[in-house]
């Protein structure tokens, strides 16, 4: 018999993502639904179509803070509707052994296992979305620690994040900290062809569109990215004084701003780290992309459990 | 014959300290002199005295960021002489396996082996005095990174820290950020006793006048200590979110204002961190204080070379 496939699970914001993942981290199946009616009847509806493959363990990853042994999810400010839920009762029906993880630590052992991280025995991954994700790979390992690279000040007085801290990285380099820049200078009557875009609906204003807009010169729209990628580029110094990383490996949705964001942050990055311990080529795209936290689940849980 | 000892090594600021240390972590015997006229004949002056007592190896700490392969300090902003110092050739004449080390790293060797991390298998010392060390201990070993915990940013448009960077913790919450803030006051004019402490030259106030002028009442002493304790607090939550240690381990010469600097640090660091990840019972005094490092020096050095 071929060695066991793993089932993966992504628990992101609206959508609820499930993989057969192979030993060798290759997708063999994959299913994606919103998750808005009920997590747990979606879960089991993807878990049914993947159960009978020659399964051999199942690896959930959520964002929040995790409680492994008892695989529940102590605290998730940004998916407050994990919080408590008692996987390891909600799949028994199922007969296989369950691994909860952090889903930016789970990314960061998919890269490590399948993806740009393989060539390395120290990264720091970070997911770049509406929040920011960290994972830490050292000696060849994941570290098993919160690594909430996300909520490192960036400003000791800033805006108030969901976790109850001020000044987060994400509150200043994320999908949300650019959306509100954009939509605050536009109230203020700032000219910017972002006014134009989401047919004229600045509260539909997403990232993506503020790169598009960016890319045709709009200085507003540069300008927001500047700014994110600025704080970007003060945490990757942090990390980098910090860690020495031989990789920064960067992933979600905001990569896809890379020319501008990621530009800048790398810039500023290099500007503050201290001599030697950053090097503007340590920062790597993600190959495997969203995959990772789907392929890094399945294929935590297939090792934890052999 | 007994087991070998080693020595020990501190090139701190203006004083250098070598020490002869037992295989469990005892120092039977220690020099400190100043290094300000010549640091190797200095070195060649200590060392000689212990050479002869069954001596292994030797162990040396030494700010900065430290290439191990070559026992060279690469960079070293705050003792600059020490950079590019050949100390595998200098110290050939002992005829002894040398080993070089970051300081606040091998504080924290020392720490977890003869000192307050004993029993802990992870922990984050910071050593606090004219700037902020640090050193990692992460499933019960010293994490071989740079832990320049000094140099995260605080303060993203802040002061010029001597390592090129902006807003480092170094320039918000040790020795010199206080001293700057009690002399920048009394210039100003503000009223405070630290005017009349050290004969009257407010160029000659320390942390530790500074300390004992808080404890006596004054407004602007008190002031200083809970500002530069505020920062050093924004740090203890991003290390607790990012690491959530067991432990953090202070030690140095600002720890003498534990009763308002630390204090003050633990309230801000657990209104930041992330739930559950900072439990204010972590901070801890080391027990070991300033000899962490020479200790940990000549350990590091017999373990390296057993």
């Amino acid at each position: 018999m071929a060695k066991p496939n793993s089932i993966g699970v992504d628990i992101g914001g609206t959508n609820l993502r499930v993989a057969l993942v192979s030993p060798e981290g290759r997708i063999l199946g994959k299913t994606q639904q919103s998750s808005s009616v009920s997590l747990i009847d979606t879960l089991y509806g993807a878990i049914d179509r993947f159960a009978e493959r020659n399964v051999s363990s199942i690896g959930i990853a959520s964002a929040g803070l995790i409680d492994r042994e008892r695989c529940v999810v102590n605290v998730s400010p940004n998916i407050p509707s994990v919080e408590g839920l008692d996987f390891m009762n909600l799949l028994g029906k199922y007969n296989l052994p369950i691994f909860l993880e952090n889903d930016a630590n789970l990314a960061a052992f998919g890269e490590l296992r399948a993806g740009s991280g393989r060539n390395y025995s120290s990264f720091v991954l970070l997911t770049l979305g509406t929040g920011v994700g960290g994972g830490i790979v050292y000696d060849g390992k994941l570290m098993n620690i919160p690594a909430e690279l996300g909520h490192v000040v960036v400003e000791p007085d800033g805006a108030q994040c969901s976790c109850g801290n001020h000044g987060c990285l994400e509150e200043y380099a994320a999908a949300k900290a650019m959306i509100n820049m954009a939509t605050s200078a536009l109230e203020k009557g700032e000219q910017s062809s972002l006014r134009e875009c989401c047919e004229g609906n600045i509260y539909r204003i997403t990232p993506q569109k503020i790169y598009e807009t960016a890319m045709e010169g709009d200085g507003l729209a540069r300008d927001i990215l500047r700014k994110a990628g600025k704080y970007l580029g003060i945490a990757l110094s942090d990390f980098a004084n910090i860690f020495n990383p031989e990789a920064f490996i960067l992933t979600g949705g905001l990569t896809n701003a890379w020319d501008i964001y990621v530009e800048e942050a790398v810039k500023e990055a290099e500007k503050r780290a201290m001599r030697g311990l950053f090097k503007k080529d340590s920062v790597i795209r993600s190959t495997i992309k969203e995959d990772a936290g789907l392929i890094g689940a399945a294929l935590y849980a297939q090792e934890s459990s052999s």
